[in-house]
């Protein structure tokens, strides 16, 4: 089932973790190296069964693995990429999990020693809580993973991408990393922003108001209790998309109060049956 | 405890029939009567034990009652008291259950008839499904309930009214209607507007977009799913104040922009932080 022998995976947080352990629920026989820069936290995964060896150099981790999945924040991946570009085996494919794809792999793909072939994915999901602890075989399970490939991807080395995600459970779709971006740009990047920006005008509104919120106000705002260096991150990576979407925003939110303030109490309406017939399409599926 | 004898209930609903129950829960002796257009519900609700005796005619069903409670949409207040005013006994109070209240004290305090009294009040409680079949005597336990007494409000009328609230669980708050109106738009009415326009600029991103949200996404919208005819009422109703409100949050979504636009990403994660320690203290309450 799986053809690798060797997995190195850079970044031992929540999806990390959970790739190994649902490699390891399907039967997965090779080796799962674990690498990281805190000790302390790949004892506990070696204790916990997550990986089978660690290390806390990146050179070494990688030497004879044939995939390697960089699960740091994006952040890091080009860093890391330039350091273990010597110590790479012909072959191997390095992946990632990445949130945002264009400019990654504008950075990567360039990167890449010869024989080695980059395929980026990005699994949709995630929990609240981040790290081991909240680590399961079952986190991908019917989620989405999206592969962006571009002209440079081997297309063999995509395949064999695909077909590991879809064996621990995801359901693979490919799209372009410009055309990933601007989608979670959308539906997920945008929307933080908005959720914090929504505190804030509420905040800016009067004095004690926030002890008035109600179930409405705390399920539109949960998103704002995400950690705020993370978000910083992906607004950057993602700086294009974010703008597209955000003026986007502004301009619905924009025709909402035109037509508040011409009275046009039909017009409204149309505008809400439409975001209401929509979101019941999102709760149905 | 409660020196009411005879209660009438305009409107029987989720709030109305949860108000009867949550009486008769504490020991109320008197008689409580329903009033609506639907008369198969009204004969449910009796049957249920929600009410003691029903009538479709507002006229006869307020003769001799010493609290009236109007709990119809808002938008029908000043129809039904312009109705009831000739039967309505003096000393009675009329109190309310809407959550818009500018307008309505307006228009509701000089059709009082003389001996009568009007006291304004938002019960702030509610819950997905509506109707009588969703009602229960705990859905005002803890809640806040807001008083919107004004120049005109009879002081021991308001005291009656508020000892009322208070025994059936809720902890009063008074503001004027217009704080009331600013804070509500703020922190309800004003998210419904934005997640209804939220949805929409998603789904012009692009075809067959919606399928990639995930959680935050799904709970960020979910107040989309609320009734339109309802929304569309309180934008009307609440006009100055749900423009002032979404004009604060189109300024809040403009700073982030700007913050983006100048790749200004420690003054974009100082906007961030300030939320989310704000959305930690709602979560905190």
């Amino acid at each position: 089932m799986f053809d690798f022998k060797k997995i190195t995976i850079i970044g031992i947080g929540l999806i990390g973790s959970s790739f190994a352990l649902a490699m390891k629920k399907q039967g997965f026989k090779g080796t799962i190296t674990g690498v990281g820069r805190n000790e302390i936290n790949l004892i506990k995964a070696k204790e916990l069964g997550i990986i089978d060896s660690y290390s806390t150099s990146h050179t070494e981790a990688v030497r004879n693995a044939d995939l390697i999945l960089l699960a740091t924040p994006a952040g890091q991946f080009e860093q890391i990429v330039t350091a273990i570009s010597n110590d790479v085996q012909k072959g191997a494919i390095i992946t990632d999990v990445g949130s945002v794809k264009a400019e990654v792999t504008d950075k990567l793909d360039p990167l890449m020693p010869e024989g080695v072939s980059f395929v980026g994915a990005h699994p949709i999901a995630g929990k609240e809580c981040p790290g081991i602890e909240a680590a399961t075989a079952e986190l991908f399970n019917n989620a989405k993973c999206i592969l962006t490939p571009t002209a440079k991807t081997d297309s063999q080395a995509l395949s064999r991408v695909k077909d590991l995600w879809n064996t621990i459970g995801t359901d693979t779709v490919e799209m372009t990393p410009q055309e990933h971006d601007l989608v979670f740009a959308a539906v997920s990047h945008m929307p933080h922003v908005a959720a914090y920006a929504l505190v804030n005008a509420v905040l800016d509104t009067k004095d004690d108001i926030l002890q008035y919120g109600g179930k409405g106000l705390k399920d539109m705002t949960r998103i704002a209790l995400s950690p705020t260096e993370l978000w910083r991150d992906i607004c950057s990576c993602n700086r294009e998309e974010m703008l597209t979407t955000l003026r986007n925003f502004s301009s619905s939110i924009s025709k909402m109060i035109a037509l508040i303030e011409g009275s046009d109490w039909d017009g409204l309406e149309k505008e809400f049956i439409r975001a209401n017939k929509a979101r019941q399409f999102i709760e149905s599926n």
